[in-house]
């Protein structure tokens, strides 16, 4: 049974273990700095499929089947399902749950899913309610940009502060139990709108959110931004980053080197990438590579992970409307980091 | 702390207290033989907004505060908002959020929402995380009509085993004390899929969903079904709901009079609306109207709601895949009620 600390903060009592993780990525991805990092690389983005949507969930069926590989632990023994995507009625988690036959609740918080489902598996379990939950995200290039944008056949040129979505899934298994890394906290986000309407900028529009978000976890934990060794935007891209920086700066708030941003470090800050990576697989792919394996090897102890997602669509672009930003935050530590 | 029975049921040791719900519908559901329930009723289906999905979306804020009113909590009082629809990337919820500012988790489960969020919101509130968790869906037959199927100036005639979307929404507000109903248990569904591909036939593919969630439940419970006084699937139509108890019967459990579906019930069967309503609020305007009315006048006293969702996209149908159908299941009993 947690605690809640201030307005969004939540701190469990009984830390979930994360027992297993695994990232798979297409071969952009791959080719990028952070390629060492990824468990699984796949050099055909179809990955020997008829669709790119199709493509897309058999990247999450091998994430999640390869992350329960990894712990041993059957898809029998798993109590929850917490899968999302960025494809309209989410049929990437929603076929996923269907091949892994566990009970499925369906998630939508655009790229910050992995943070939102993370979120909801440290509240059943330190809650008491079962002993595993799988937390499984994808994106993929070709499927958000022709359900998003354009057909990919037109080859269009991003915008510098557009983002490149990741093709690729990521993995999670809390358990009840275990040798950790712990997931120790939580800070649900509140949408934050500063009237972004450009859906070629979607870091400016999910800054706000971002710095929103870890101000409130700061105020609500009464700690100082040292307390960890790294906060990781997951996916704010080179321009989200900057403004989120700027917008912390400006309420006193500084976090030198210890800031990064999984979707600016993505693909090496290419500029045919635009600003950089996005989409919910941007931020659980760097978090199951980068972040854990860094955790394993002694770098970060303490790491709060920020998940950010631009909640539009290209019908309420359409339609005039600005873009919801929203962010929520999840603390990982290393057994011993107290 | 809640306690697991069996493989996919949760009964809560500190039963969430339904402390005020509200059901808004549009004019062809106020015409309807339930028309008395629905708390408010809107003569224009596009509420004055210049889109239908801007007036989806003024549903579900109307419904949020409404509930809200009702109760006397304040907006800041209120830990999670837990939302869905049906619209691609659940704009009605996200765009909800942004209004009501409170901290948000969006969720897809299709027709299921309601049940799904209820479901969370139990976790939630008996996990000890936080005191109050509103939970709000909507949707709304012209939005859904012309993202699903055709523009609605086509005019087309319905299939008779076709779903007609109900325009609408409701909210609930669950909080960790109060006078009951409570919500004393749920049942977390898994995908079944007997291979129907008909997008005019959703019950037919929700069907196995519900008769899979409602055995599992009587199982995982050691419950027989007359321990309610009435099971509610919530959006199956006629077709779904005979096949239901088609597959219940095959299993030797037979519902009798204890059984309704409010898919069924929306439209007084009128051939016009094919086998009958569908949509994420469906469930949700019957039991906000129906089930609480007649609980608080004393007709029910416990009732297992079952939400039933058809997780397919037009592309996945497109592209030859069939139906997902999911089911989850909610309890609510009346104080006494034991």
């Amino acid at each position: 049974m947690g605690e809640k600390h201030g307005d969004q903060t939540y701190l469990f009592t009984n830390p979930p273990s994360l027992i297993g993780a695994r990232s798979v990525v297409g071969p952009r991805e791959a080719a990028g700095p952070l390629g060492q990092y990824f468990d699984l690389k796949i050099n055909d983005p179809l990955f020997g499929e008829r669709t790119a949507e199709k493509a897309e969930r058999r990247f999450l069926v091998e994430a999640c089947n390869a992350t329960l590989e990894g712990t041993g632990v059957a898809g029998g023994d798993i109590d929850f399902l917490l899968a999302g995507d960025l494809l309209n009625q989410i049929i990437s988690a929603s076929f996923t749950a269907r091949e892994l036959k566990i009970p499925f609740l369906g998630l939508y918080g655009a790229c910050s899913t992995v943070a939102e489902a993370s979120a909801l598996a440290g509240f059943l379990l330190d809650g008491g309610f079962g002993s595993n939950v799988l937390v499984g995200v994808s994106s993929h290039y070709q499927t958000a940009e022709r359900q998003y944008r354009y057909p990919i056949e037109l080859n269009l040129k991003h915008k510098l502060s557009a983002q490149y979505t990741v093709t690729g899934a990521g993995a999670f298994l809390y358990a009840k139990a275990g040798a950790g890394p712990y997931l120790t906290g939580v800070t649900v986000g509140k949408i934050v709108d500063y009237q972004i309407k450009d859906p070629n900028d979607m870091g400016a529009a999910m800054a706000p959110a971002a710095a929103d978000t870890i101000l409130q976890h700061l105020e609500d934990t009464g700690r100082e931004p040292n307390y960890y060794d790294l906060i990781l935007t997951g996916d704010l891209g080179k321009v989200g980053m900057q403004l989120t920086s700027a917008l912390l700066e400006q309420c006193g708030v500084s976090l030198g080197s210890i800031y990064q941003d999984g979707g600016a470090m993505m693909f090496g800050g290419d500029p045919a990438q635009g600003a950089g990576g996005s989409g919910c697989a941007c931020s659980a792919v760097i978090t199951a590579g980068y972040v854990l394996k860094e955790m394993a090897a002694g770098k970060f102890k303490r790491a709060l992970i920020v998940g950010t997602g631009s909640l539009h669509s290209p019908l309420t672009w359409q339609q005039g409307e600005s873009i919801p930003g929203i962010a929520h935050a999840f603390v990982l530590e290393r057994q011993g980091a107290a």
